[in-house]
């Protein structure tokens, strides 16, 4: 079992996409742990309140990944498993951001909910984030509830985007990816070629202007694998639940694929009979909305481990 | 401030719909409280596990609804306010009801998302309903957290069928309105003509079978009213937040409505700014799905009380 | 067979909603013929370019509807058929209007898909509509090819606003719906209560910007029954086609009702095979967009009828 | 003005995605013409009708595409000017396929469309094509309509699998793109790296079973290059209309991104204003659906060219 650390200095956030046309800037045996310095999503260009966001983003140039980490062993049909061990904050302060982006968000049209309205104005908030709490303003401190907003292994074939998830992992949003939480991302590529970045400080349900409170993040976590678990859609496991999580458009697909996912794995691993699961997550399954703005929309579903 | 008690003998369940066309059933002062009787969404017809959906359901007279209660001096423009106060159980055992109702659900087909496809068996659960749990099979018990899955008041000219939620409210299916909730609802129609039924004991995020833990009840709540506060979709209230809910599809649109909803609640009433709420809730604004199963999609949206 | 006339006079235009509630304005024997004088969709308010949308329209009490018609002996189960004779302009000009309507149309933010965006401006253009064409300006005239936007039976208990459409018609916004076809309706009430209304002299599909060239008509149609046919959705037929058409959000669902209502047709009427006939409407299905504003969008599934 | 012709051995089909980490298999000069043996979405695996799908596909390495083909000075922000000459079919009879695949078409429910219902059963249908028509069966002959179903250029950097289309083009499956007309694509990786197969001898809109009369091709275009004319969707042409090209989920979206985009073709190319353009699509604006089966949906919207 070794510790890597992975510099922001050493990587090549390189060409801020991954597929397995990307070499790896690290190699790992299942049951290492990594510590990576993440960028934050706007690659750190954010500096001050008068940047504006379009004339930083050069599209598709954003949401910048650290990696990709090739784990030996790992290969189609297999699940990497990433346990998220810890996530701080990272570089100078104001080092949180948060913004409207012009024709992105959840309450704007955006470029494909194409409308003929002048987009909202771009506004770019700095906070202080610490691990006590990152003041807003004078009377409202938000939590210190952080996670990995981007994260995903290599496509079999293609090369994705860093700001669409989809049964890669990818942008999720999901704020279930913290520290004390198991994310099983389905293998495809040799060496998995796992990839992470866009650390959120806090995030509310559905991102709904699009931005968080974007960070730099130094992230440990350990790697391993699951030999011949094959997963169709990332899924998740914390000390009190296990998740599957769907990324699709309309959002009704997406907790579709969530909660068919998650009848299928109470049927496989738990013994369920397939209508009773269906049954009973009627009753008992919690959703998790990771994002509404991004190119695929994420949901996560849910059912408590006392009912296993 | 009058106690009114309505019995299940003393309702007309006539025509299953609501609409400014119905006479109400009760007359109460603001300030008022109401016990009713609520039917169960089958109107108590499922009464054994041999009893097939199919053969009980006679689409549209399905989900009958107590009331219309007519609220002296509501006028369109107004708010309705209702307090949950208890939610009994009633009936004899085994009084709690599950099932799959041949295309209907989340997991299946319907009659708009249409496939040729074989519709899922159908199935049907009795469970026992008490205060202390509901035993589902030997290993797991569920338990006991009531609320209504359909209240609304009457839209202006429309008599809506009670299977589709709305800017009225309706078929919501939303968990957060059980006891001790205020629901705040549009008056469109003199008297509000409040109308509820579709008990649940329980319920997942998203209903995702189409059915809860379907039971009658009695339900006490108190009925009051804000007078010129002119609500677009219906609101909630609870010692801890405050929500928005939107019905519509597809569901991104539920959430659309819900926290744009939101935003504006937060500008006319608590002082905020609309970017600066926006920006807020893309951090701490959380997300419940009531149903992915009706006509309508139905999403909550929230944000804590110790953010305003 | 009788000659009916229908003056706009002779009308309640009560209360702008159609459901079983609303007494008949005029009672026909199947087969006979019904001239009818329609209101365009703004009730003839909008006089000229200086009226603004948001001054004259006062929702819900928009799109008035003529009717309802009693066609004797018409029930549950029977089909409506409508045979579109002729569609005449009618009053003074400019007798067409379109127009921009604040958060309304289909490359705009709505009250449904919310956006924080400023609405777009409130435009209002009158045109002069004959039957040899409508001048648009110095250099574009538009082709005159009338049709009924907003027509259907009641539901069995609803009474359902007339902006939207549904399995009972309504405001499809379908251009097929024009001199010459025969659309069918499912009837649900007894007498069927036919209403129409919302004429437009010319539409492009989807009816993109929300306002047809809307105008006052005299619809000459003929009514009969098909008795014992049970319809779900609307079907139509011309000298060349037939066609089914479902009302939905997301559009998909329009699509596939329309296509599903399309294979049970081919297999119900014609003897097709259901797999033959899905697989033959791959390759010679067509698809008519009637409306992607509408709170259901609408879509036509058809196939010549050379191929039955 | 050199003609290339690019034999079905001298291609690579490798690995069935286009991006700009591909070499090209071709390079010509703006004004060429290619002639290119294109294979059929099956790779002319699919010999005989029990020759089941699942048996042959092996996604993703589905959909193969030939080329890509390196444009001599494209650039980014520049657009390719794809003609289309003529399609011939190519190969052994019966050379035409069309298929029902598990959870893959219009009326399925399917990967994220997920429901718990069982698979539609797999069927083949082959037939013989020519020119002068395609036989279904004793009754019915197709017409040979043929057309190219993916076309597309290299994303800037993104590897897109090939059965997704999108703002590079890719599999749209809209019958729009046959002989005559001229299809332009946006250039974002330098020689636009351009790549197509997926023949269709005949398709219905929104191939709607998810599979047209599939088929091997020779295909004759002509390639020429539109300096500096920065596309943000692809755009087509004909004797007779302007079409814009979108393509997304929820289908809505597809029609939002293709009428949007064609209002703003006709006020940067036609000197119209934007409102008037808007006023006038929804009168005169055609829609064409390619397909309701594809990972995202495609929709051209169109305006003839008499009114420009």
């Amino acid at each position: 079992m070794t510790t890597h650390f992975l510099r922001e200095t050493d990587q090549r956030h390189y060409p801020y996409t991954i597929g397995p046309y990307h070499d790896p800037v690290l190699r790992v045996q299942p049951g290492d742990t990594v510590i990576v310095e993440t960028l934050d999503a706007f690659a750190g260009k954010m500096v001050d309140e008068r940047t504006m966001p379009s004339s930083i983003l050069n599209y598709p140039f954003v949401n910048p990944q650290s990696g990709p980490i090739y784990v030996a062993g790992a290969e189609k049909g297999d699940a990497l498993a990433v346990t998220m061990r810890s996530i701080k904050p990272r570089g100078p302060q104001p080092r949180g951001t948060t913004c409207l982006v012009p024709h992105f968000g959840g309450l704007t049209s955006t470029n494909t909910t194409v409308t003929l309205q002048e987009p909202l104005p771009e506004i770019v908030k700095k906070v202080h984030v610490t691990e006590e709490g990152i003041p807003w303003n004078e009377r409202i401190t938000l939590p210190y509830e952080p996670f990995i907003g981007t994260i995903g292994t290599s496509p079999e074939l293609e090369s994705i985007n860093s700001l669409t998830p989809g049964n890669h992992g990818g942008n999720m949003d999901l704020p279930d990816v913290g520290p004390g939480s198991t994310l099983y991302l389905p293998v495809r590529a040799p060496g998995a070629l796992l990839h992470l970045g866009d650390g959120h400080a806090v995030q509310g349900d559905g991102e709904v202007c699009g931005v968080a409170i974007e960070f730099a993040t130094t992230t440990e976590m350990t790697l391993d694998l699951v030999k011949g678990w094959t997963l169709n859609w990332p899924r998740l496991e914390t000390a009190d639940f296990i998740m599957s999580i769907g990324s699709a458009r309309p959002l009704e697909d997406a907790a579709r694929i969530a909660y068919g996912d998650l009848v299928q794995w109470l049927v496989d691993s738990y013994g369920f009979h397939k209508w009773d699961a269906y049954m009973l997550l009627s009753q008992v399954g919690k959703v998790r909305l990771g994002n509404m703005v991004d190119p695929n929309y994420t949901m996560g579903a849910s059912i408590a481990k006392r009912y296993l």
